[in-house]
Protein backbone atom coordinates (compact mmCIF):
# COMPACT_ATOMS: atom_id res chain seq x y z
CA UNK A 1 0.00 0.00 0.00
CA UNK A 2 1.25 3.54 -1.05
CA UNK A 3 1.16 6.33 1.57
CA UNK A 4 -1.66 7.67 -0.82
CA UNK A 5 -3.83 5.16 -0.61
CA UNK A 6 -3.31 5.42 3.06
CA UNK A 7 -3.90 8.70 3.15
CA UNK A 8 -7.00 8.23 1.00
CA UNK A 9 -8.31 5.71 2.81
CA UNK A 10 -7.87 8.18 6.07
CA UNK A 11 -9.51 10.86 4.37
CA UNK A 12 -12.59 8.98 3.67
CA UNK A 13 -12.59 7.38 7.45
CA UNK A 14 -12.41 11.28 8.66
CA UNK A 15 -15.69 12.15 6.73
CA UNK A 16 -17.62 9.62 8.33
CA UNK A 17 -16.28 10.58 11.90
CA UNK A 18 -16.30 14.29 11.48
CA UNK A 19 -18.97 14.94 8.88
CA UNK A 20 -21.47 12.14 8.73
CA UNK A 21 -21.45 11.93 12.72
CA UNK A 22 -20.17 14.74 13.94
CA UNK A 23 -22.10 17.24 12.76
CA UNK A 24 -24.76 14.74 11.69
CA UNK A 25 -24.33 15.97 7.65
CA UNK A 26 -25.19 12.29 6.22
CA UNK A 27 -25.29 13.67 2.56
CA UNK A 28 -21.95 13.48 3.35
CA UNK A 29 -22.14 9.84 3.61
CA UNK A 30 -22.43 10.19 -0.52
CA UNK A 31 -18.47 10.16 -0.04
CA UNK A 32 -18.15 7.67 2.24
CA UNK A 33 -20.37 4.86 0.50
CA UNK A 34 -20.14 3.73 -3.26
CA UNK A 35 -23.55 3.58 -5.08
CA UNK A 36 -23.94 0.10 -4.67
CA UNK A 37 -22.64 -0.63 -1.04
CA UNK A 38 -24.06 -3.22 1.59
CA UNK A 39 -23.67 -3.17 4.64
CA UNK A 40 -24.58 -5.87 7.57
CA UNK A 41 -25.44 -4.10 10.91
CA UNK A 42 -25.71 -6.48 13.99
CA UNK A 43 -29.03 -7.57 15.06
CA UNK A 44 -30.47 -6.38 11.67
CA UNK A 45 -30.87 -7.59 8.29
CA UNK A 46 -28.50 -6.05 5.35
CA UNK A 47 -29.22 -3.13 4.20
CA UNK A 48 -28.04 -2.65 0.30
CA UNK A 49 -27.56 1.11 -1.39
CA UNK A 50 -26.48 4.18 -0.57
CA UNK A 51 -29.93 5.55 -0.18
CA UNK A 52 -31.09 2.95 2.02
CA UNK A 53 -27.66 2.99 4.11
CA UNK A 54 -28.28 7.20 4.43
CA UNK A 55 -31.61 6.16 6.05
CA UNK A 56 -29.53 3.85 8.43
CA UNK A 57 -27.31 6.34 9.75
CA UNK A 58 -29.87 8.83 10.26
CA UNK A 59 -32.13 6.54 12.26
CA UNK A 60 -29.78 4.72 14.11
CA UNK A 61 -27.38 7.50 14.93
CA UNK A 62 -31.00 9.40 16.46
CA UNK A 63 -32.02 6.14 18.20
CA UNK A 64 -28.72 5.39 20.14
CA UNK A 65 -28.07 9.59 20.88
CA UNK A 66 -24.21 9.04 18.77
CA UNK A 67 -22.40 11.17 19.81
CA UNK A 68 -19.25 10.70 18.08
CA UNK A 69 -18.07 7.58 16.16
CA UNK A 70 -14.20 6.84 16.13
CA UNK A 71 -12.36 4.73 13.95
CA UNK A 72 -9.19 3.02 14.08
CA UNK A 73 -7.48 1.13 11.32
CA UNK A 74 -6.06 -2.25 12.30
CA UNK A 75 -4.51 -4.17 9.45
CA UNK A 76 -5.40 -2.98 5.77
CA UNK A 77 -4.39 -4.72 2.49
CA UNK A 78 -4.47 -3.64 -1.19
CA UNK A 79 -5.74 -5.97 -4.18
CA UNK A 80 -6.05 -3.62 -7.33
CA UNK A 81 -8.82 -1.71 -7.28
CA UNK A 82 -10.21 -2.59 -4.10
CA UNK A 83 -8.62 -3.45 -0.77
CA UNK A 84 -10.29 -4.89 3.24
CA UNK A 85 -9.69 -3.12 6.05
CA UNK A 86 -9.77 -4.66 9.91
CA UNK A 87 -10.58 -2.19 12.23
CA UNK A 88 -12.15 -1.02 16.17
CA UNK A 89 -14.20 1.67 16.06
CA UNK A 90 -15.56 3.06 19.96
CA UNK A 91 -19.02 4.39 18.96
CA UNK A 92 -20.08 7.20 21.84
CA UNK A 93 -23.45 7.59 22.91
CA UNK A 94 -25.59 10.14 25.48
CA UNK A 95 -25.25 6.66 27.69
CA UNK A 96 -22.08 6.06 27.55
CA UNK A 97 -19.37 4.31 24.95
CA UNK A 98 -18.58 0.94 23.17
CA UNK A 99 -16.13 -0.88 21.37
CA UNK A 100 -17.13 -2.61 17.89
CA UNK A 101 -14.89 -4.44 15.36
CA UNK A 102 -15.29 -4.51 11.91
CA UNK A 103 -13.97 -5.14 8.32
CA UNK A 104 -14.71 -2.80 4.94
CA UNK A 105 -13.93 -4.03 1.70
CA UNK A 106 -13.37 -0.86 -0.12
CA UNK A 107 -13.42 0.18 -3.67
CA UNK A 108 -12.36 3.24 -6.07
CA UNK A 109 -15.73 4.46 -7.56
CA UNK A 110 -15.28 8.23 -9.14
CA UNK A 111 -11.38 8.22 -8.31
CA UNK A 112 -12.38 8.25 -4.59
CA UNK A 113 -11.84 5.39 -2.15
CA UNK A 114 -15.13 4.33 -0.24
CA UNK A 115 -16.95 1.54 1.59
CA UNK A 116 -18.76 -1.14 -0.42
CA UNK A 117 -18.91 -3.91 1.96
CA UNK A 118 -19.56 -2.60 5.81
CA UNK A 119 -19.98 -5.64 9.30
CA UNK A 120 -19.53 -4.92 12.37
CA UNK A 121 -20.49 -6.36 15.69
CA UNK A 122 -19.33 -5.64 19.48
CA UNK A 123 -16.53 -6.93 20.90
CA UNK A 124 -17.87 -7.83 23.90
CA UNK B 1 -16.35 -15.93 -11.80
CA UNK B 2 -16.16 -19.00 -13.27
CA UNK B 3 -17.89 -22.13 -12.68
CA UNK B 4 -14.55 -23.95 -11.53
CA UNK B 5 -14.36 -21.29 -8.72
CA UNK B 6 -17.80 -21.33 -7.69
CA UNK B 7 -17.11 -25.19 -7.37
CA UNK B 8 -13.97 -24.51 -5.17
CA UNK B 9 -15.88 -21.84 -3.14
CA UNK B 10 -19.16 -24.64 -2.26
CA UNK B 11 -16.13 -27.57 -1.45
CA UNK B 12 -14.37 -24.91 1.13
CA UNK B 13 -17.55 -24.43 2.65
CA UNK B 14 -18.95 -28.27 2.72
CA UNK B 15 -16.02 -29.23 4.75
CA UNK B 16 -17.08 -26.86 7.55
CA UNK B 17 -20.50 -27.78 7.68
CA UNK B 18 -19.69 -31.56 7.33
CA UNK B 19 -16.22 -32.08 8.30
CA UNK B 20 -15.77 -29.68 10.71
CA UNK B 21 -19.37 -29.21 12.55
CA UNK B 22 -21.31 -32.22 11.37
CA UNK B 23 -18.51 -34.91 12.15
CA UNK B 24 -16.68 -32.64 14.84
CA UNK B 25 -12.95 -33.22 13.26
CA UNK B 26 -11.45 -29.63 13.88
CA UNK B 27 -8.56 -29.96 12.20
CA UNK B 28 -10.62 -30.33 8.53
CA UNK B 29 -10.33 -26.44 9.68
CA UNK B 30 -6.85 -26.80 7.91
CA UNK B 31 -8.58 -27.25 4.92
CA UNK B 32 -11.23 -24.66 5.48
CA UNK B 33 -8.95 -21.49 6.91
CA UNK B 34 -5.87 -20.19 5.77
CA UNK B 35 -2.72 -20.11 8.05
CA UNK B 36 -2.83 -16.77 8.90
CA UNK B 37 -6.76 -16.21 9.23
CA UNK B 38 -8.29 -14.29 11.26
CA UNK B 39 -11.85 -14.23 12.68
CA UNK B 40 -14.05 -11.82 14.22
CA UNK B 41 -17.18 -13.53 16.40
CA UNK B 42 -19.74 -11.28 17.83
CA UNK B 43 -19.48 -10.25 21.48
CA UNK B 44 -15.92 -11.41 21.30
CA UNK B 45 -12.36 -10.23 20.54
CA UNK B 46 -10.75 -10.88 17.09
CA UNK B 47 -9.12 -14.39 17.11
CA UNK B 48 -5.86 -14.66 14.16
CA UNK B 49 -3.83 -17.84 12.93
CA UNK B 50 -5.54 -20.81 12.39
CA UNK B 51 -4.95 -22.76 15.48
CA UNK B 52 -6.33 -20.27 17.50
CA UNK B 53 -9.20 -20.82 15.29
CA UNK B 54 -9.67 -24.19 15.66
CA UNK B 55 -9.15 -23.61 19.44
CA UNK B 56 -12.26 -21.51 19.10
CA UNK B 57 -14.33 -23.14 17.10
CA UNK B 58 -13.89 -26.80 19.14
CA UNK B 59 -14.69 -24.58 22.42
CA UNK B 60 -17.86 -22.17 20.80
CA UNK B 61 -19.37 -25.92 19.04
CA UNK B 62 -19.27 -27.03 22.50
CA UNK B 63 -20.34 -24.62 24.92
CA UNK B 64 -23.40 -24.32 22.04
CA UNK B 65 -24.00 -27.38 21.72
CA UNK B 66 -24.11 -26.97 17.98
CA UNK B 67 -25.22 -29.49 15.98
CA UNK B 68 -24.93 -28.41 12.76
CA UNK B 69 -24.21 -24.93 10.57
CA UNK B 70 -25.68 -24.78 6.79
CA UNK B 71 -23.69 -21.65 4.90
CA UNK B 72 -25.76 -20.08 2.26
CA UNK B 73 -23.61 -17.75 -0.37
CA UNK B 74 -25.50 -14.68 -0.92
CA UNK B 75 -23.29 -12.78 -3.38
CA UNK B 76 -19.36 -13.20 -3.66
CA UNK B 77 -17.13 -11.33 -6.33
CA UNK B 78 -13.76 -12.41 -7.51
CA UNK B 79 -10.48 -9.98 -7.64
CA UNK B 80 -7.73 -12.27 -8.53
CA UNK B 81 -6.78 -14.21 -5.50
CA UNK B 82 -9.30 -12.76 -3.58
CA UNK B 83 -12.68 -13.42 -3.08
CA UNK B 84 -15.35 -11.70 -1.04
CA UNK B 85 -18.64 -13.61 -0.18
CA UNK B 86 -21.64 -12.15 1.65
CA UNK B 87 -23.66 -15.06 3.08
CA UNK B 88 -25.89 -16.20 5.61
CA UNK B 89 -25.60 -18.73 8.04
CA UNK B 90 -28.06 -21.04 10.29
CA UNK B 91 -26.70 -22.58 13.11
CA UNK B 92 -28.60 -25.41 14.70
CA UNK B 93 -27.92 -25.91 18.80
CA UNK B 94 -29.70 -28.34 21.09
CA UNK B 95 -31.30 -25.54 22.17
CA UNK B 96 -32.73 -23.58 19.04
CA UNK B 97 -31.78 -22.51 15.85
CA UNK B 98 -30.21 -19.05 15.04
CA UNK B 99 -29.56 -17.20 11.42
CA UNK B 100 -26.26 -15.04 11.17
CA UNK B 101 -24.87 -13.04 8.01
CA UNK B 102 -21.31 -12.95 7.61
CA UNK B 103 -18.73 -11.60 5.15
CA UNK B 104 -15.74 -13.71 4.14
CA UNK B 105 -12.59 -12.79 2.55
CA UNK B 106 -11.15 -15.88 0.69
CA UNK B 107 -7.42 -16.39 -0.79
CA UNK B 108 -5.98 -19.02 -2.24
CA UNK B 109 -3.08 -21.08 -0.88
CA UNK B 110 -1.56 -23.73 -1.85
CA UNK B 111 -4.03 -24.27 -4.85
CA UNK B 112 -7.45 -24.21 -2.33
CA UNK B 113 -9.76 -21.52 -1.82
CA UNK B 114 -9.73 -20.69 1.79
CA UNK B 115 -11.51 -18.18 4.34
CA UNK B 116 -8.96 -15.38 5.05
CA UNK B 117 -10.89 -13.38 7.37
CA UNK B 118 -14.51 -13.95 8.47
CA UNK B 119 -16.66 -12.00 10.50
CA UNK B 120 -20.43 -12.15 11.45
CA UNK B 121 -23.59 -11.49 13.41
CA UNK B 122 -26.90 -11.58 14.26
CA UNK B 123 -29.76 -11.16 11.51
CA UNK B 124 -32.31 -9.96 14.81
Amino acid sequence: MTPQVAADLRETNRIFEEEVVGRGDFEALNRVYTWGARILPPGAEMVGGRDAIKDFWRQAASAMQVTAIALRTVDVELLGETAVEIGRATITTKSGASEVKYVVVWKREDGSWKWHIDIWNPVS
